[in-house]
């Protein structure tokens, strides 16, 4: 049986993916942060990690971006990624109507900005760990509050209602491990990379690709925190290491980067 | 005189940025948003507008890039950019040695986010929509509450300790007006851009730039929120409108482009 270490408490978003994937059969482990979500499959007392990378509407979730720079040589990879569309509601204690305050996790707080902005405009918005925890403020908190969670957490009292958002809200998440999983039919690579700072390096890094025919999927830039104004790279691909055109491209990139990891080859999911 | 509306309230880093730039001889005028600084200078009731565009450690600050995106067609342009030296302190109320809950701004609490992790594991961290915010919900609150904030803001009785951070710990704010500047002796353009969905299209996109040896300074991607996974993508290029070669290259790029709007060209400060 296996153990999946991911970013808790229980029945947040991140847990309903890794249900998602691994199934009843599995034993979960919550980690209160994604630091913890990683060090767990470090020490190997989880065989699978589950962490959110992306939000469809609000991009990137940097802690893990930068989990992947701050422990560059971490041998955690990445096994796969899970996509989990994403629905909020505003869950009121009792039927109280005037809103003072609302708890969320910052990402589902800048979800629903718009929809906060033109409906409880003067509510002050708080931060939370997790919309678990959001919930459970509200429960402590007095009868001018709310939460944003997922409507499972509305336990009676509690009453929720739908925030209805304009566009299309879905959470890409990692699944983390150990060691390199098997290609599957279709596959994608996840390169994290520094350049040395001249004109023209990020495009000279992206000739291989052109060259090999390799589609960029996606690129994300992070600060390298040494030195301002100076970035990492994340590039997803589609292949795989094992396809030799991957490989070529891979050493020719060595090339002109001041470093180069590889974070995963894995399936893709969609 | 000249009106400038910032990110406020007052004695942030934003206002301490603004006069930087503008000095003793403005007019200044807080706005609670960073929607409202842009909302000032398209009613033309600011003639400039200043707000945070990026840390060197925590990266872009996307309600900034995203408010570029959502409107689009605003007569908003950059005019110019000021670097400002962020220093942090721990400011707390009396000789209280037990801090259980911590205020500021989301962007203060990340770029502190090792520190407290090290030094108040426990106590709670609460967002709050500025630093100087902070402060007021600390004087607010108990003893047992803490603030990060600038210096200048711990009036008596409250007390301040430095919080050192191990690198360098910056911020980037634009300047932003209508219509366009003077170009300055070296300039940068900064160019918003949609691609087609086609291998190859980032790579493609970066092309004239190449060609006309230009150098890419910067890149960042932001979702598009209307289609998953789909981008829009900021860079900032060496040069200036009015060259030439910037001229062809742009010409160039807008054939590979669904949308392009350049944002701006204004001198560099740095």
């Amino acid at each position: 049986m296996n153990t999946i270490a991911y970013l808790g408490p229980e029945h947040t978003n991140t847990h309903l993916a890794a249900l998602r994937r691994f199934g009843r059969r599995a034993r979960y482990v919550h980690a209160p942060t994604i630091d913890d979500v990683f060090r767990l499959v470090e020490r190997e007392q989880a065989d699978y990690g589950v962490a959110p990378i992306e939000n469809s509407l609000e991009g990137a979730v940097t802690h893990t971006l930068d989990r992947f720079i701050d422990f560059r040589r971490s041998p955690v990879t990445i096994h796969g990624e899970i996509e989990q569309p994403i629905a909020h509601w505003l869950i009121t204690a009792g039927r109280s109507m005037s809103v003072r305050v609302v708890y969320s996790h910052p990402q589902a707080l800048a979800q629903c900005r718009a929809w906060l902005d033109a409906h409880l405009p003067r509510a002050k918005r708080v931060e939370t760990s997790s919309t678990a925890d959001a919930v459970k403020r509200l429960r402590a908190g007095g009868n001018d509050g709310a939460a944003i969670a997922r409507r499972e957490l509305a336990k009676t009292p509690l009453r929720a209602t739908p925030i209805p958002l304009s566009s299309d809200n879905k959470t890409r998440f990692l699944v983390l491990g150990l060691a390199h999983p098997q290609p599957g039919r279709n596959n994608k690579t996840s390169i994290l990379f520094a350049l040395k700072d001249r004109p023209g390096a990020l495009y000279d890094a992206l000739t291989p690709f052109k060259r090999e025919q390799i589609n960029l999927t996606k690129i994300e830039s992070r600060p390298s925190k040494k030195k301002a104004w100076e970035y990492y790279f994340f590039i997803d691909i589609t292949g795989h290491t094992s396809e030799l055109r991957v490989e070529r491209a891979l050493k020719s990139l060595e090339k002109s980067t001041l470093l180069l990891k590889v974070l995963g080859s894995y399936p893709v999911t969609r």
